[in-house]
């Protein structure tokens, strides 16, 4: 059954009495503080007017000011029970059954603010963020690219989920310009590097993990209680500068072609929403260590889906199509192992999946692949790409399709300008 | 000549009026609110006293609420002229000449804290946390032994700063004690992966720099500006576990092996303090790139040392001498780097500098090289050791020496637990 808003909702909105995803926002015209709120059809829910007039009476909100801050890492903090109170809380207020808020003009005024009045911001303080390369397609396809078709993907992928960490001071919330880096590239013979505006522009189709109440220092979260410290997903362009990235790279990984923008979604949708969309794991094989042994191994099944929208155009041209499902190792067991040496999650830490291939190429979650390193230009209209140009518009959107309804996590986009140097 | 302060600084102190580093202290007996303080002799300065009584009278700070916070975030922000007006202000309040602090008993009382009365805590909010691998003694030694004599070291080192983004959650305060972290090591032929506790646990030698004003996402620093952007130093030990390290850094660097702790000392000694050490920097050959180009090459004589006190034993074994003057690329092109892409530094960012070893045996930065990865046992005492054991103690030292006087670091130590699981 759909459940029934007390504001209208589209049936193909993204954000319906289902979803309720959290966000930071601020009132474009009085350039107000940031608030944080949830997104209701076309509407933002203001949490802060909602706690202040004690609609969050639960035992968990009742006296917390968690919903008056700046952004959500205190709610975060507080974990599953708190997560689980707010959003019966929230269905309820909002249900058109509901009197306390269809009934009060005046509070629904104060409460409900129309979403293109209001600027997104960043939902977390990103203390770290961490980025998986879960995703076998994708291994397979650099692998393939950079290692040869004899052993495309290292043993070690296999046995435990690879990562690095990410830069969290470059993480920007969508909507948000990313001036074309500078940097160097692979010498040609004897000369010099090339110095300059990176040529391999690239988007990579990622999600990320938002984390909760996270752990000490020295003590690890046991891979089945993992899910309890993960409070939802975002979308997550990782930005990569093929060039810079390819000549850095050896011994310590990916840097300055990474570091210049992350850009997210700014709606978190929680994994309760997302939870009438799990489905199976995959297949591991070899089996995972114990540490890593779920009880349950659980996936997501999101669409999702890239657009270009290519300089001085109006019109944005699908480039790839995916899912969020081709994850091999599952979000849980991607924050057990990064805990397991007793590194400590702090609550808004990011946990990116890594780049989200399909297994055919068009639905591989890169330009890097879809053009198979630059090799296999993509038409879009008229023009055609193998990277990045400047002025394309890079979009992505990620729903889940239920029975009448959709749990989406709008989009995350940005615009490459040019390096003004 | 050497300063004369108003409290009594023996000759071999680490902290006379000629250095005066910065750090965060809580009052151990009232268990009190963290506090910004300068190192004098055995004493510490609580600077929020002085500025309370109205003595940071300067045009920078004289309005300026940066010493009434939990860290140094917010002066570290002001940028040099805010850290010379302090410098001076400082010099002179403390100077024997001066009566303001010297005649005024009452206020000594209350601005002066003997050091062991105090529990030094972080220094600052480290946002981001970049290590660098600027080495060249260390660099040769890793790729001796995992990449073979003929190219020890990749061209792509020599062209740039190489580094990889750290872990900023797991940065602790010298004292801490270091749970040894668990995880996976390469498998023995057909065998799963070893799981269990760190069979290679080690140390790193390094300094880091912390991040000053910094600058905006897209705006890079020129390189020779970039020292306006360093506040100042500290010892770092960026502990490893080899064996998890080896495993799972390729392709994309190094993660848990290194994440599960990283020490720094609780002193932050300014440049301004280490402007009598600047010595030139290294000839670089090839040329850097423009961008990489510095007016001046300077590095600092920094001398280094790193002590193992054996659990069970009262005695400390010197295991290394170094030197902070081994380093390749200045810090200065480490900071001009990292931003040439756009990344945005901010206040309180660390950036290592990757394990600073010398050019002889006995005077490497790690046990990986001291031992030469296990093969030869180091003596300590009656005992020996490949890798650190559970009970050890790490102790770095750093210091200048000066005519007639010592600007040092004190120390950064810590004591490794065994794994309770």
């Amino acid at each position: 059954m759909v459940l029934k808003s007390l504001v209208e909702v589209h049936s193909d909105s993204h954000f319906p009495l289902e979803n309720l995803p959290y966000g930071v926002f601020r009132i474009k015209k009085t350039n107000s503080e940031c608030r944080i709120g949830v997104a209701i059809g076309d509407y933002v829910l203001d949490l802060c007017v909602i706690a202040t007039a004690g609609l969050f009476d639960g035992p968990v909100l009742k006296s917390s000011d968690c919903f008056n801050q700046h952004n959500l890492n205190k709610f975060l903090e507080l974990g599953r029970p708190a997560w689980k109170e707010a959003r019966a809380t929230l269905q309820k207020l909002l249900s058109d059954t509901e009197p306390t808020l269809r009934d009060d003009a005046s509070l629904r005024r104060k409460a409900l603010h129309p979403m293109d009045k209001v600027e997104m911001l960043l939902p977390v303080a990103v203390g770290d963020y961490t980025d998986f390369y879960s995703n076998i397609n994708h291994a397979t396809n650099c692998g393939l690219m950079f290692r040869g078709s004899e052993n495309p993907i290292k043993p070690n992928w296999f046995c435990l989920p690879i990562a690095y960490h990410g830069r969290a001071s470059s993480i920007v919330v969508s909507g948000t310009d990313i001036i074309r880096p500078r940097g160097q590239d692979r010498p040609k013979g004897n000369s010099p590097p090339y110095f300059g505006p990176s040529r391999k522009m690239d988007f990579e189709l990622e999600m990320a993990a938002v984390v909760g109440p996270g752990n000490e220092l020295g003590k690890p979260i046991n891979v089945n209680e993992a899910a309890d410290h993960i409070f939802g997903l975002v979308l997550m362009n990782d930005w990569s500068a093929r060039d810079i990235q390819g000549w850095e790279c050896v011994p310590l990984g990916p840097f300055l072609g990474k570091s210049f923008g992350t850009t997210i979604s700014p709606w978190i949708v929680t994994l309760d929403a997302l939870e009438p969309f799990v489905c199976d794991g995959p297949t591991q094989n070899p089996p995972p260590l114990p540490y890593l042994a779920e009880k349950e191994s659980r996936n997501y099944e999101i669409e999702l889906e890239v657009f270009i929208k290519p300089a001085g155009q109006e019109h944005s041209y699908a480039v790839t199509k995916s899912n969020f499902k081709h994850l091999y190792w599952t979000i849980s067991q991607q924050l057990a192992h990064h805990t397991v040496n007793g590194c400590n999650l702090r609550p808004g830490d990011l946990l990116g999946s890594g780049t989200m291939s399909g297994p055919e190429p068009g639905t591989y979650g890169s330009l890097l692949e879809l053009t198979w390193n630059g090799t296999k230009p993509l038409s879009l209209g008229g023009a055609t790409r193998t990277f990045i140009e400047d002025g394309d518009e890079v979009i992505f959107t990620g729903c889940c399709k239920g029975n009448g309804y959709t749990v989406g996590f709008g989009k995350c986009s940005g615009k490459i300008l040019p390096s003004p140097y």
